[in-house]
């Protein structure tokens, strides 16, 4: 089978057709995203030399659970070992050992096929579209900065105008949180004020927007930074989004002097991303720039890896 | 009377007498303590130019309600302005417009005697002696690491075995925490394995004190921020006890990638502080390295300023 692997430079390549282990699902892949993390992986990040992709929808060709056999599913990236204390306690996403799709130990879905944990599936509904639900596992990511937000109704401003804040832009807003999205691009602060938010240029942000219950930090640089630990109030939330590769010269001492609870925050649960598109309350579709055929999967790494570029997605 | 001003160098020099605004007290230093913050304050950090000194115990000389006077005090050193919305919500640590006590727009306390608001007095009971009442304040500030600790029995980690780690340490012990201090210097390991401390040497942390629920950050270094990021587990508590001055070259993918929860912790509560020294749980007095009198305060703010010291005090 055609896949997109990770070599230097990702290239698509003839691979063997995979082979399931016990418990794991051979699944076709409709759709697939590509994401930051596939640009950095790129470059060397991990260390990764896999099939690429972790964001996809697809569909069960064989498993030993017969019911998922012929259904549209999506997954949860991270494979537990299942037995260590984390996994006992539900808590595979931090499993020491665990495989990563696409990341760590796993090849991906940038691919014809790809294989998936049973345990990991999530069933897709008829009524969200494959367009909607290639998006479950970036969505699902910024539903999760809900689980770090102080309760109440005051507004989040949200950092950087790319893809992943303006998901958690619409992962907010279907939670009824007021959001300022802070960004560089008017194009996409419009995208941002379509669905509902405010948006202003970064040059804009003024007296009004000091003294944020919290303030999420999706731009991936150290200026992002520096900008959220100084938007928020004395005792707010900041909360990282993004992994800045490599050491980042930071000033910490505002998070002493004012007191601020700096969360760090990655994957969500994909079951819930996938009843919040079920619901409406999240339509993504905007965000998608480009499709590319699998064959053309180099191409669409590239494209996704110009400047400013939304979600690219892959047909295999 | 006799003060050290924050000059460049320090100098004790002779000063007006401090004239009481409504609702201050005169207070008669009878001990202070010199911290860190001088050392930096020394060197021109906050541009502050008055009276040195914030950790103290005194006597009220002369105060509005009469209750006061000839009763040994000790103080909060945040005067929020009463009238904000941080005041209001009993949040005058972070007031705005406060002042704090040699620190912030206000004379302090390494002095003969020094203006302290009402409102922020701490009475001491006969059964504290002064040598432990002049404690209260990094004391207070050490106890309000209790605050953000996850619940439970678990064991904390403490970076840093200087004065501010020696007293979260006894902090911790106070409130049954079991601690493992990791410093540099073996004798004062002993010190808080006298406490009923687990104490090591950093050369010697193994695999025994990774994946730790929390760590406390006291190093004041950006090494120390490093070492407690990689010593917290997955969704751990790093605990920030020091400002370190400037931008610090700090890797925060870690925070993002084991989703920890950093918080910046400042000052405490004195009430508390008092409290707990008036039950005896800690014991700080074998942590006095030094005393001076105050006309020679300037070799006790050069002697705190010597590597490896602990709490030098001054007797005014």
């Amino acid at each position: 089978m055609r896949a997109l692997v990770c070599s230097k430079p990702p290239r698509v390549v003839e691979r063997p057709e995979p082979v399931r282990a016990p418990d794991e699902a051979l699944v076709r892949v409709r759709l697939a995203g590509v994401c930051d993390t596939d640009l950095e992986l790129a470059k060397g990040y991990m260390g990764f030399e896999g099939v690429l992709g972790h964001e996809f929808v697809g569909e069960v060709l064989e498993s030993d659970d017969a019911s998922w056999r012929g259904r549209r599913v999506v997954a949860d990236i991270n494979a537990g070992c299942g037995a260590c204390a984390d996994c006992k306690a539900g808590n595979a996403h931090h499993c020491a050992t665990r495989t990563v799709l696409g990341i760590v130990g796993r090849d991906g879905a940038l691919a014809e096929r790809t294989l998936i944990p049973e345990r990991c599936l999530v069933a897709v509904p008829d009524a969200v579209p494959d367009d909607q639900a290639v998006f479950a596992e970036p969505l699902a990511a910024a539903l999760h900065v809900l689980d770090d937000l102080p309760a109440g109704k005051e507004p989040v401003i949200v950092l950087g105008d790319g893809k992943l804040g303006q998901l958690i832009v619409r992962a907010l807003l279907s939670a009824e949180r007021p959001v300022v999205l802070v960004g560089h691009h008017e194009e996409k602060l419009v995208m941002a004020r379509e669905a509902g938010a405010i948006a202003i240029l970064e040059q804009d942000l003024g007296e009004d927007h000091a003294g944020m219950c919290a303030v999420v930090e999706a731009t991936g640089s150290a200026g992002g930074i520096a900008l959220a630990l100084s938007l928020a109030r004395p005792r707010g939330t900041v909360i990282l989004k993004t992994t800045v590769a490599g050491k980042t010269s930071v000033d910490l001492s505002p998070a002493v002097i004012h007191e601020l609870k700096i969360v760090g925050s990655r994957c969500g649960d994909l079951e819930r991303a996938v009843a919040v598109l079920e619901r409406g309350r999240v339509d993504p579709t905007n965000l998608i720039a480009a499709r590319y055929p699998l064959s053309a999967a180099e191409e669409a790494l590239a494209h996704a890896g110009r400047k400013g570029t939304l979600k690219v997605l892959v047909d295999t």
